[in-house]
């Protein structure tokens, strides 16, 4: 643990936290798209409910940060950390909100790469709570957490271009590929903004250390 | 009238208020295109006119901040600021050359959803108007302005789905809707851009305040 | 050449080199394309490889920037520029996997708007490895870089554009509009990215002037 001469207000942390953990249950509720008699409409009320409740905690942090004198860390790093965290969740609401309203639960099931991109985006979301756990220490694991972070980001590509060849591949007709491609879209945006919280993560560990 | 240390020089808030006011402009020629006997050449000749002197804007308003030794405003503001007011213009203009260059015209009238977004530009075009001359002031009413802009930015969002729902419902042939879709996005950032601009409005006010 | 308090490391400069100059040799090969018998697996390979060796200089800058106490320009202005050097590569190693992994060689060629955006990078691209050169000395026709850097973009916004409007024309079948799509979108963030580089030369010479 190290010194420092800013007070460490916890509440900050927490907002990280709740954030980080309305993330995972996003995920949680999109992975739910594998199974076979999914009910839709169901998973897009409820990453809507989870959104909002994120959204509400998105600007409860910025009200504490403008209302705070000395923040535990650079206002601009908080602001930009919670406006990444809410980014994630937005895309993460978004796709599964197009899967519902373009009826797309009609499909025997999604594309195989689809899935994969939701299980990179469900692996993110995982070490990225755990990383907001270890933001106020500035646990020495976080490095281990953005270099991870980067690995996943590389392999959700990898699955958008390879899902992006399917999709083109004639195997479904041209509006069921747009369809596709705006959910493959809003996950691959997703699956970037992990990348963006990393980022910022080690901009604030490197000012720290 | 709150006081201030820096010098008030009136010509920065002139920038604003032209820039603001060269996207009312914009949006009343894109709200034509609801009418059934459009010119659509002389809609996108008139828009790239108006994005034209709004670029002259942007360039004199970086040029005055970069030869002015203190600013009413921090520079990285003001810098936000225009380029977030070029970034709506340009968007404008984009959608209505798009409007030309595919010939939509041809269809009967552009879809429901498509003209709900460009009220929505309106409304947003309105309000970051008035704002703009608010801002020397820092009236307090700016609160209401960004609250404003940002439930315009969600009826927005709300219309761009509901769009896509529409463009691949079957209505129109693969090549329209890849058109429309083109259209679309471009008024869908502009809707966006426009938030972007109510947050550098929010982030000036809480450091003046 | 200027007198600076601030120690001239010539490594940081020589960093933007490499990145841009890899940029030269990535346009170069990817020009190949409009050649009748391109090898296009090779094209992407090859890319592919100059890719990874600049995401090694970009991640070489990042740890010398963290690791140096006094940075001969501003740390934030070469974070930006760094990481605008590897976007432009990104995208550009992404268009030519892109008609790699859709087959697009089968096409008799490319079509002649996308070619004239590849010849656009060319020129961008070649621009900016020579204001790399400049940057130390803040040699002062670093101005007419950004300049055409700014002009290049909008011949480069043009061509996308009427490379679109040949897209939905007709001429292709729906999944290879799609296809040629990815592959321009790709090309016309590329140009884009070159304009961000201009920029942030921009700032750093205004700021050191």
């Amino acid at each position: 643990m190290r010194f420092s001469l800013r007070p460490q207000d916890d509440t900050f942390y927490q907002f990280f936290k709740d954030a980080a953990s309305n993330i995972v249950k996003g995920t949680a509720i999109l992975a739910e798209l594998a199974e076979p008699d999914v009910d839709v409409q169901s998973v897009s009320e409820r990453l809507a409910e989870v959104e909002h409740d994120t959204d509400e905690i998105t600007h409860e942090l910025y009200n504490k940060i403008n209302s705070t004198f000395v923040t535990p860390l650079d206002r601009e790093d908080m602001y930009a950390l919670g406006s990444q965290l809410d980014d994630v969740m937005d895309y993460i609401e978004a796709a599964g909100n197009l899967v519902y309203l373009y009826g797309l639960s009609e499909l025997p099931s999604p594309p195989r790469e689809m899935l994969e991109l939701i299980n990179v985006l469900t692996a993110q979301a995982q070490i990225t709570v755990e990383a907001m756990s270890k933001l106020k220490g500035m646990d020495s694991t976080l490095r281990d957490y953005w270099i991870e972070c980067n690995r996943l980001e590389n392999d959700g590509d990898r699955a958008y271009r390879m899902l992006l060849v399917r999709l083109f591949s004639g195997e479904y007709e041209a509006l069921t590929v747009l369809k596709l491609k705006e959910v493959a879209d809003e996950l691959e945006k997703a699956c970037d903004a992990f990348e963006h919280i990393a980022h910022t993560v080690e901009t604030i560990t490197v000012k720290e250390s």
